[in-house]
């Protein structure tokens, strides 16, 4: 009997779940049917650019969170697939950190090489799933919506791989309600263009406001204020980017901090990060957590406990992204196609418990990093991903952190060496900072030498 | 045996429901549960302001599409309730053109009046909608966001009120993605202040433009262009707006238009309307409509013919409100309580259809007024809502209609005489142009005199 397999999202999650199977199917026959929901017209999730903000073209909310001027923040070679690299697929060596556009461009490569758009419903979203106890199935109502077309389809097994980085997390502040100018959170930033000249004040103390700080400021802010509500990011800020207490309130322009300072400011950017919502999922089959290394309730980070016909990727607070999406779906992938067996009730229970007690020991950013290089690793011992070196991409992690602490402007210039081709990155044409196009024409443009002049070639 | 009735929504078509059912239920018994799920913490749909844009605390789309300065743009003797008059809950006539705090206090009310919230389960949104063939029966599955708990509730009938001016349409124009400055649908424009002293181009040609273009221009934008597709509004704009032609493209800051002038802005604000949006609802009794008269399908403008379990309430373009949902609440009430009959398939078929080539008929405002003037009339002749003189509010309408061709700045200074309780309503202490503080204590305070000046008495 076909095993009917559902998947919501056609990001970095999802994908790399279609090409797990598509991984096996070529290699031996399985009785199996994929459905891959998709809610925009292409794949890619985060990836996938737009410029809308709020809802989108069909009234749902936007999904995405990136930026025009968007780089990645960590060196490709962290989160580079082990069974498609980036010298395969760009047919030479390019530097470690790529704008938007061209990581873009990797994640489809190696879906359109192995022909795994067949399997997606694309405009296709996910209104609601019921699980019936009787036939141990997922109903899961959705909606086609370029023609308001609804219809429920049934699986034996649903994979969840809609991300956690979509749905922003908003506090109010006393007076925000009556600031004169723009507010928004950092879900809604599409780009530093219009706070060119101004003063801007971010609320927040993780990557969106680390990033939406030292854009704005390359592209021209006047000043950036980062208010933080624990700790301070930290980083030797250049003139023009400090650091201050969290926001108490705000008085026309004018934000006051925990240290009773204050400053006058054009528009406000809360970086205040998201909520996991799964707003189509019953409540028992539903993940409620924040952003963690280990959200409770999942067997090795996948698997729901409490029914494990339901699978979650990408779940995690992620220093490792794509090649760890990739190590979870080649793992769910074989308990679905059955060579895999999950322990019983307890087993699992007792195996979320002890790697909980190994993620409450995290202390800082590099134990994080051993902590999640040591999940990857036990998920790809059990499966037949290509194997790659998690140890040296620990490494590689903890000298991205020690980069940036030694300067956050200049730390997206260096180059790291490939733990799954060994090549060496060359340094860009361009330093980053001074780099205002993030074109992947541009960034590819073998005509432009480092002197950032065109050769005399061309 | 119980009649369960869920409501959808608790903005003024929801609460209308729920005050027509209150009234027959205090007059006589009936054995009637009424449940009304509303997605946010308070009642009053549109009417209940929020600062919050795109999506709100709980991850939800935010409805409401209101402002700040945001005054009502027809006259209040147009939407008064037959069965509450703005001299019973003011105790004092008030003048015609009151801001939105005035209207939702208005609102409120009634209800508190006559003990309704009762019914009502706040932060609780309706996920997904199943119609039982056998049972004759909705299952309504919900979502109680405070707590992420999720449940499913029976009902004999079900009432959609959740209105369709909250889910933007947006266009894209080319360029419109790179475009430096701010661009907003008008669903996420909060306030004039961050346009002051803005070039400001407005993308439409209905009430959103007209009314945010004024608005701007009494509160300070440099400019407003408003760039219409079919029609110009064609009011006498003060120096500082025009319109022209629509928008072809944009390039960088500067945007293009079909006459082939262009011009320089600072900011976009989309007021391209909004769509027909029930994404909790499955196809076959999903209202499918663009924003008319008389969306097709619904008998009586209100009962869904496919289904006549199921109702949509104030799914018109509208020029009669408040009142208008109200006599087709009472309208509906009747159905659900039996004292109404419905005609067969066939009866209601041609009723819609001659309707339909009614509005088909129309031709300017005018008839559109006298258009809704007949429909309220047929509505209210059905049931025992308090019956009020439609046909003078339609004069009250043409007026008004008149008064905005007259002045677009000055038609909200003028007074109307209430058709429910025939008092005239007083001029307003100040012109609404030099009237920048729009709240409730402001418009209400009886020690301002005309001249705009406090009362020597206090």
């Amino acid at each position: 009997m076909t095993i009917r397999i559902g998947i919501i999202g056609a990001g970095p999650s999802g994908l790399a779940q279609l090409r797990a199977f598509e991984s096996a199917l070529s290699r031996s026959k399985h009785d199996v049917e994929l459905v891959c929901f998709e809610k925009r017209s292409n794949w890619g999730g985060l990836w996938n650019y737009s410029w809308r903000t709020g809802l989108d073209e069909h009234g749902e909310p936007v999904h995405g969170s990136m930026y025009r001027y968007l780089w990645s923040n960590g060196p490709k070679e962290a989160l580079e697939f082990a069974d498609y690299s980036f010298d395969q697929h760009f047919g030479r060596p390019i530097p470690s950190y790529p704008p938007r556009a061209v990581l873009f461009d990797y994640i489809q490569g190696r879906m359109e090489r192995n022909n795994l758009r067949q399997y997606i419903r694309f405009n296709t979203v996910t209104r609601w799933v019921n699980f019936d106890e009787n036939t141990q199935t997922f109903e899961v109502a959705v909606e086609d919506l370029s023609k308001q077309h609804t219809y429920t389809e049934t699986f034996d097994y649903l994979v969840v791989a809609t991300g956690h980085f979509s749905t922003p997390h908003v506090p109010y502040f006393k007076g925000l309600d009556t600031f004169p100018g723009a507010v928004m959170h950092a879900h809604d930033f599409r780009g530093a263009d219009q706070f060119k000249g101004k003063d801007l004040l971010l609320v927040g103390g993780s990557y969106s406001a680390e990033d939406i700080g030292v854009q704005c400021y390359k592209h021209g802010a006047r000043s950036v204020t980062i208010s933080y509500r624990s700790a301070p990011l930290g980083f030797k800020w250049p003139q023009g980017i400090r650091e201050v207490p969290l926001v108490t309130r705000f008085e026309g322009k004018t934000a006051h901090f925990q240290d009773g300072t204050h400053k006058n400011v054009d528009a406000v950017v809360l970086c205040t990060g998201y909520q996991h919502k799964y707003p189509f999922l019953p409540e028992e089959l539903r993940l409620k957590s924040h952003n963690r290394l280990y959200p409770r309730g999942l067997y090795k980070g996948v698997v729901w406990k409490n029914n494990p016909r339901l699978f979650y990727l990408g779940m995690q607070d992620q220093y490792y992204t794509f090649n760890m999406f990739d190590a979870q779906a080649w793992y769910t992938r074989d308990i679905m196609l059955g060579h895999t067996a999950l322990p019983d009730m307890a087993g699992m229970k007792a195996d979320i418990q002890d790697w909980g007690r190994r993620e409450d020991a995290v202390d800082n950013s590099c134990d994080a990093v051993d902590f999640q290089t040591a999940y990857v690793r036990d998920l790809m011992d059990r499966t037949d991903y290509p194997g790659f070196e998690a140890e040296q991409v620990a490494e590689l992690l903890k000298q991205w952190l020690r980069d940036k602490q030694e300067s956050i402007l200049t730390y997206r210039d260096k180059p790291f060496r490939s733990v799954v081709t060994g090549t060496m990155a060359p340094v860009h044409h361009t330093a980053w900072i001074d780099e205002l196009d993030d074109s992947l024409e541009r960034f590819l443009d073998p005509h432009i030498n480092q002197d950032n002049e065109v050769n005399a070639t061309l």
